[in-house]
């Protein structure tokens, strides 16, 4: 087992709130890790819209979303928060006066505290919502590719419209029996070099396109997986014969291994109290748009608020004793000091 | 008596929450009218500290006060707030399904709700702290000039190092029959050309001016003011000769007459639920550095969360039956028709 990080703080979650948790608890004096399922931070912001708009945080009249991230992370950078990212925190529990908190790559913590800031939850692939889909996931429904060799001589359909659709298409397109792309709509979300590229696979008979709505999978002799029926503009049935299906319907957010950790919940999201955003477990805390409290809006503006209390929360909680009193940055020598600013 | 102003909601206060306050608001279609004592929107960032940097306003890195003050006018003007400055709220009370107010100016609002973004207070000239002073306030000391004629012919002492000390006693300096200009330190903070000009005078030998602290005010024969006795920095007692006293000590907040409109208090901070930022009465709500809750810091941020989730609270006074939505910025098109902006 891998040796656990010592830690005072850990946030799960490196969308807008959680990096500005970073910067609250820096200027309290507190080092935190952050820890996200994607593989880059921004959370939402980054992953979701990062080209659209934000008008609504305070003295930015409009702001695009990552560059929302960008602002955030020049802020933070005196703190030097560690980041782990591309793993999802799939263990949370009490352990000796804190919790050990375990991640999908095995990244292990003994925290004595934790914020969560999970946003809509963990992104997860979107699943291809059809009857008996279910039986085949994971042998013959794919949501990503661990293992390209797998499809090597095979049929394979492959369903959606983006850039991993489209590059997979043409990557697995080399080395499988047949390909066939299935997407909803005449236009694609992906590159148009690669769209380009596809059309002309299919213009010299090297695999085929089909435009409709998938209506059903289709079952073997044996069970396994046949195809799928696919219901194209024309209002035809088209079947289609494949051995594998890869679904690249994008990323969605869910609450995930969070459900499980014994947190109060109301409606898939964390109960805390609007004093210290801590939720029912002493010790965790709950920032952003994955807590509840009578009034919430899902703002990040709020989020912002939530962090900024729940640090001296945290504080409280590593040092019950402590005489706890705002500092204000425009004044303070000590918040210069860590913010590593020249004083006035 | 003036004609009351119908409005929806007045915002007393026009420092940062109470500029923000106007965007909350008229994201939900609700126009506001804001108030100040001050002759200017800001509050204590334009009065008190304009050019000090700001570091914990999420996503600006750092802000000088003003300028975090220039951005929130620049985000609130699609909204065209009519705002009501240099005059301080006086009255306040139920009249109809709404409020009476009334302001030193004889403005007078009838209005559905009322945010009191009232920051520390309203900003009144520091006292000169002395025994016996009270008794001359209004007469013999004073801490505005209403009617310079009144020192026609007099012997007057002007106290204080800032611009309105040393305006008004070369100002006065024309017509009085003389002046004694006294200050607590060498260094003034007034505009250095209108120093040297006082400082020609002196030593022209046509005004007085003498740098100590001032230990007690002096009566006359008559019980009315006869000067005052300042301790100079070689520790000898000067008597100063005096008709009148003019006050210039600079701006400090206080509650002031909020202090009376019978809204639950804690400790001089109006007590307000988390849920929507509502006093103890319905209709009334209070934002930022004025309210208190329970774990409140006095933060900007805070108080731009608080004028969020009270511009909720406001819309539910007005319109208890609406469904309340958040509509986010990014993606709505009537927030974007509020904005003023392109839509997607």
């Amino acid at each position: 087992m891998a040796k656990a990080i010592q830690s005072d703080c850990v946030i799960i979650g490196a969308g807008p709130v959680g990096l500005f948790q970073v910067f609250e608890l820096g200027l309290l004096g507190i080092s935190a890790h952050l820890v996200d399922s994607l593989r880059q931070v921004g959370g939402q912001c980054s992953e979701l819209y990062p080209d659209k708009p934000i008008y609504d945080i305070p003295a930015i009249p409009v702001c695009g979303a990552q560059e929302l991230i960008d602002r955030l992370l020049e802020q933070i950078k005196p703190f030097n928060a560690e980041t782990h990212l591309g793993q999802e925190v799939n263990e949370l529990r009490r352990e000796g006066g804190g919790f050990h908190l375990g991640t999908s790559k095995g990244t292990v913590f003994h925290t004595r505290t934790v914020v969560i800031a999970g946003g809509l939850g963990s992104f997860q692939p979107r699943r291809l919502r059809k009857e008996g889909v279910d039986q085949h996931e994971g042998k013959t429904v794919h949501y990503k590719v661990q293992n390209p060799s797998l499809f090597h001589g095979k049929r394979i359909a492959i369903l959606g419209g983006g850039d991993s659709a489209l590059d997979w298409t043409l990557e697995l397109g080399k080395t499988a029996a047949h390909v066939t792309l299935v997407h909803r709509r005449e236009e694609f979300r992906a590159a148009p070099a690669s769209v380009a590229q596809m059309k002309a696979l299919v213009d010299a008979g090297r695999m085929d396109l089909v435009t409709g709505l998938v209506k059903e999978i289709l079952t073997d002799d044996g069970g396994g997986l046949g195809g799928l029926r696919v219901k194209n503009f024309s209002d035809q049935m088209v079947d289609i014969n494949a051995e594998h299906l890869l679904v690249f319907y994008g990323l969605a957010p869910k609450l995930g291994p969070i459900a499980d950790w014994g947190l109060g919940l109301d409606k898939n999201q964390i109960e805390v109290n609007t004093e210290t955003y801590e939720t029912s477990t002493p010790g965790i805390f709950a920032v952003g748009d994955i807590n509840t409290y009578p009034g919430k809006k899902k703002l990040i503006l709020s989020g912002f608020h939530e962090a900024a209390l729940a640090a001296f929360g945290v504080q409280k909680h590593l040092n019950p004793d402590a005489r706890q009193f705002v500092q204000y940055t425009t004044t303070s020598p000590l918040m210069h000091k860590r913010l590593g600013v020249g004083g006035d």
